[in-house]
């Protein structure tokens, strides 16, 4: 069970581009099964899946100890219908779902505790296998030819933290910005969720009838994840940014989108994760 | 609308104590609605409310044009009904629920893709106004007496840094460990989404029969949200340091639940948001 991956990157320094090999944090979503029903998909790094489960059903006051867990298993080939299973996905099933079989029944219909956190839970945007799939169906790959100097991209990091208001007060704040050719911050949102500063920008975006965002690049303050290349590409941006890291699934999503993914993106260095063209010394 | 928010704090410099005021960032939920439905509850930083739910719809794909929404707006009074509100609730809900009528209805059962995300979403543990309420209802506050020395408290973080293995290969990893009243590592996971590695932390203690965790202290590597406030409570832990800031309403639950909530705790300072007096000179 894999939690590093490496994958050839670009790894621009100041303005020479050189191949190299990078280890990237694995990002794969987890199905938690309890009895027969399909209870939650998380995305998480694959290992300490049962604690994982576990944990989120003690959490979730799904479960009062240990003792109400008869076991937990990963699922076998017998319990993946034809629907699950998606031959387009390059991940393996059979360590993506875990079952978790309770000493006595429980009905997630009468945990009106639970039926309330599961109507309520989405700060993370989508999440999960069958979202994945959603996705795939969903967004067509990017054609923009749209490109731009790496000495542009250089100065947006500077850019966006010296636009962050909230972010100098507390520290506590994600900023999401967006950028025009020229390197200029067109929308700058901050807030305690990623994927809220994101939908934030686009949103704006959106109400001001600027989508099909295709000239522009969306600069994110912390990791670049799935959810955020989703994202990007609903909006058509054909760049983003991140000041941290990319997770393997965001890279995936971004190579099959045709979407140009940045990582590490500090001082004069960044590495490109995929679409390294759309990027000029 | 506010974002930030001042609370008097302790902040300890080594081994001194002083009361400061401090700027926190606002965290509190949003309710998404949809013609007459319910669609969501995110916790988020209040403003721009309009342009997160029109940018959630959008990238949801639950709408495919600004054309689409007739009216975002937030709820008026008549719109509250009585199960809705909740005098313990200290926010004010008529800013943390907005109303999107769209042009056409939107059948929410049957968007099949969003049903599945709906069902699909839960990485960021509980969220959401109806959640808060059940917390207080389910978690009753900590009477631990547990305390602990600032010296040892301050080692925690080095601790926890050396021992992230994944971390240091791709820099895209939270952290949480769980440590003893020695300043001991006894758990530690690392995962992409900071309540996974607090839920396998958590889930380990349970399968090894650990919990109550009353005698242990919780330390993550990045922020401290409600959520993981929430988990720490359900697991008795009495003492949550985070390398980073904490939000308004994870320093309220924790007062709330008697917990000692730590923030910024880098070198020999730290920020003590609640119940300062399990610390020790």
């Amino acid at each position: 069970m894999q939690q590093t991956c490496t994958k050839q990157i670009t790894r621009w320094n100041q303005s020479v581009p050189i191949q190299v090999d990078d280890d990237l944090v694995v990002e794969e979503p987890l199905e938690i099964r309890v009895g027969e029903q399909s209870l939650i998909v998380v995305m998480r790094t694959p290992g300490h899946d049962f604690e994982l489960a576990a944990g989120f059903l003690f959490t979730e006051s799904l479960i009062k100890s240990a003792d109400d867990i008869e076991i937990i298993a990963y699922c076998e080939e017998g319990d993946i219908t034809s629907e699950t299973e998606d031959k387009s996905l390059d991940f393996d099933l059979m360590q993506n779902i875990v079952n978790v079989r309770l000493t006595e029944h429980l009905d997630l219909e009468e945990q009106s505790g639970w039926q309330r956190n599961f109507h309520a839970n989405a700060s993370c945007g989508l999440c999960g296998k069958m979202t994945i799939e959603s996705v795939k169906h969903q967004v067509n790959p990017l054609n923009s030819v749209f490109n731009i100097k790496q000495t542009v991209l250089y100065e947006l990091n500077d850019k966006l933290r010296a636009s962050q208001s909230v972010f100098e007060k507390t520290g506590g704040l994600h900023a999401a910005g967006l950028f025009d050719e020229n390197g200029e911050l067109v929308i700058i949102r901050e807030d305690i969720g990623r994927h809220n500063a994101v939908d934030k920008v686009i949103g704006q975006a959106l109400l001001s009838d600027m989508i099909p965002l295709d000239r522009y690049i969306l600069m994110v303050s912390g990791r670049a994840s799935f959810e955020i290349i989703q994202k990007a590409l609903f909006a058509r941006i054909p760049i983003v940014a991140a000041v941290s890291a990319a997770s393997t699934l965001a890279v995936d999503l971004a190579t099959e989108g045709n979407l140009t993914l940045i990582g590490f993106m500090r001082g004069m260095q960044m590495s490109v994760y995929s679409c390294p063209e759309r990027i000029q010394k």
